[in-house]
């Protein structure tokens, strides 16, 4: 980068709070996507004038500029695959407003969601989006990548929880959508155009969230299961009784096996399927719904119910649950993560096909997730990194993802495109689809500066070998 | 128009599917914002490729189309200002699919919302937005204005049930957004841009709604207030205490007075408020809400909760309801009527400056509506329609959305801006908002066909008085 660059930033944010210094950019050249890209610098701006006035240098020199929170993504969000400038949103992380009264508060992207989490429960208050990582990932990267997680199921995914932001624009324009209210008609809808957008569209600066009152009572079971269609059916079933869990995760036998020594009771050799089903509210609430759901386990042969007694299960439990991803390296080197999403009824279906698929490319695939939402995480692991066994992978991915499509699932239900998927996204979306969200990308970011390269499939801008 | 026109509409939809003449138009020529304008010609489609080639045709002679649900809108949103064609759903009525495993279905724009409603029921399913014109009202018009309804507050307005959409573009482009799952990350967020964007984006021609269980058990309260104050302030005290009612309603003095008539028993001189409320869920559920709301109610000194016996009762409560709107003519022969929000805690503010409003203009203002999600409906009556009284009622209405928006508030919650609004729209939406809003319209509509003279304010294009 040209140091006359690099002396505007300086003036920008300040000489403490950017680098060109390689240790420094290193530290900001990495995601969950385990890949590694470089930036030619590193900005921490304070506000939002530090922003337009950041994006406004980068507009007018054409240098790319990723936001960046903390680096949990998994596709490749945060990558700065093309060089230029990461905004690290680390100083942007103030509560500027918790409005319990009214139920919504406004936030700073850079706020790190289990704290924002921790200080509304203090105040009898939730924010209710829970992805894996919320210990230390941040909410501006939860909304840029629409975050998911187990409450989905009950509580929607991040966008249903957001009702508006403030965006500086490519320009150093500063965007407000959404309004402080839940209804508002004014206009069209640009807060859920930018949720999700990944970065492509604007730098979210403030975010105004929904709250709800935090449940009273929860209550934790686990329904193991020595049928794998009675357990993955079940999910459907649960739903349409009229049971709405605030947790609703599966998992498959070679996930039970990876984390069974975290569980409070390790499962026997003959369970092929294992269910996590919270329930939350009053606790006469709870109650009710629990009655449901032993009954409606009852008339499962195959299944067994279980409810936790003591906070340690639940930790247990949950413990084992969070320690899927990273023990499924127990089993291979390498891993290739599909976030697949299809109708609830069809993850009997999705399940016996991924089975098939492992036996017939001899690969392992393991599947676990967020049943209640149909959204499964399939993890196809692979031995080495030599070319037959990429092709056995390619191959894999897209026999699962032609089999979601054709089930009337999705691609990814919460870890977005980023460079992982971009290459498939064209077997979701037709032309007319591509060409829409290609000529709002182009109305929003002319000269291609926002996270260039995610998304969209390769082409003159996006192709990581072209340089800027 | 042109007669070589209108003989390609005749091709496209049948000789009997579509008019030239005066009869004919004057019945597409109305909606409930009370105002007429007779469009050139009217066609009734019956598939997306008639609407494909009927856009293709109005695009490349650049002829304004403007489709047309049930006409029940307030601000104006179905009217052809600009002349042109009336794309009338009304054929479009199919409901395609509904899938009660997966909880969605799939219905074209003309679906009547009530009897979509009915059918579900009788699966023990529920789509849950209930606009207060669903006996008559499509779901193609709630979805164009994002419509509102009482359960707003707690299953959320139009675009919180819709997951997906088919639309015909400007240049007969059919374009399909969203998914048949709940979770769905690829891409842009479109679904959303269209929701609520009357018609001047694209015309949608297929609609995915999420669908609920319908809950068990209801059960309706009557609070009356001897204190303005003490009631409204309720309101968030309500949702703050833990109770989510599916209904939160309120009406002042002058409401109650025009339908007091109507209700089970009328209450006397000494209410200044009164609010619905309704529970629903379990019968365990409901049971325990209800207790929760009477010890709150309890504590409030000038208020009494009386619970409705009597599906009778019920009925009588919300023929009252529904009654205030058209009932305000007794009072006046002539009304302005706005849905503004506020969050909820300011509602005490907003109802006491519209009564020193009333006071100091000399109007008649009364205020009414879903309390619960801070949406309130305030109706500005007036005597005549000399100039003197327009012009008391302009000034109420600037001061009235100038007070809104400075308590965080916004101008509709439900209503739309079509033409009624469009001239404060600017006071809520600064410069850049505006700029991007426009230039999504420029994207989707080159030559600004799709309901031209809509939501925007007047400029070129959407001057009344200018002709195409």
């Amino acid at each position: 980068m040209d140091s006359n660059i690099f002396q505007k930033i300086v003036q920008i944010v300040g000489r403490e709070h950017c680098s060109m210094e390689i240790e420094e950019r290193h530290c900001y050249s990495y995601d969950n996507s385990k890949q590694t890209f470089l930036p030619d610098a590193v900005a921490l701006p304070d506000s939002t004038e530090q922003v337009a006035a950041l994006m406004k240098l980068a507009n007018s020199n054409k240098i790319p500029i990723v936001a960046r929170g903390a680096g949990s993504g998994t596709t490749g969000g945060a990558l700065p695959i093309h060089g230029g400038i990461v905004l690290s949103c680390t100083r942007l992380n103030r509560i500027l407003e918790i409005d319990p009264k009214n139920q919504i508060a406004i936030v700073e992207p850079g706020v790190i969601t289990g704290e924002f989490q921790r200080k509304l429960k203090k105040q009898g208050l939730m924010y209710a989006p829970d992805p894996a990582s919320l210990k230390f990932c941040t909410i501006g990267g939860n909304v840029a990548e629409c975050a998911g997680g187990p409450s989905a199921i009950k509580y929607g995914v991040t966008k249903d929880s957001i009702i508006g932001l403030e965006v500086v624009l490519a320009n150093g324009d500063i965007l407000s959508t959404g309004c402080r209210t839940e209804k508002g008609v004014v206009g069209y809808d640009l807060t859920r155009l930018f949720v999700g957008s990944e970065g492509t569209l604007g730098i979210i600066t403030k975010i105004i969230t929904r709250l709800l009152p935090l449940p009273e009572h929860k209550e934790t079971f686990l329904l193991t299961s020595r049928s794998l269609p009675e357990a993955t059916a079940l999910v459907a079933t649960i739903l349409q009784e009229n049971i709405l869990p605030c947790t609703l995760e599966y998992m498959d036998k070679t996930a039970i096996a990876i984390v069974s020594d975290l569980l409070p009771t390790a499962p026997g050799n003959e369970i092929e399927a294992m269910l996590i089903i919270e329930l939350d509210g009053s606790r006469k609430q709870t109650a009710e719904q629990a009655e449901l759901l032993k009954k409606l386990a009852a008339t499962r042969k195959q299944c067994t119910l279980k409810q936790a007694v003591t906070d340690q299960e639940v930790y247990e439990i949950w413990k084992a649950r969070r320690s899927i991803s990273p023990a499924t390296f127990k089993l291979s080197p390498h891993k290739t993560s599909e976030d697949v999403v299809v109708p609830r009824s069809q993850i009997p279906e999705l399940v016996r096909f991924c089975e098939i698929l492992s036996r017939d490319l001899e690969l392992t695939i393991l599947t676990f997730g967020h049943a209640g939402d149909g959204n499964i995480h399939v993890n196809i692991m692979s031995c080495d990194t030599t070319d037959q066994e990429k092709t056995k992978v390619t191959k894999a991915k897209t026999a699962l993802f032609k089999k979601v499509l054709s089930m009337n699932g999705t691609l990814s239900g919460e870890h977005g495109i980023g460079i992982s998927k971009s290459a498939f996204i064209s077997m979701a979306l037709n032309d007319t689809s591509m060409m829409v969200m290609r000529q709002i990308k182009h109305l929003f970011d002319k000269n291609n500066i926002l996270n260039p390269g995610k998304i969209f499939p390769t082409d003159k801008f996006s192709d990581p070998s072209t340089s800027y």
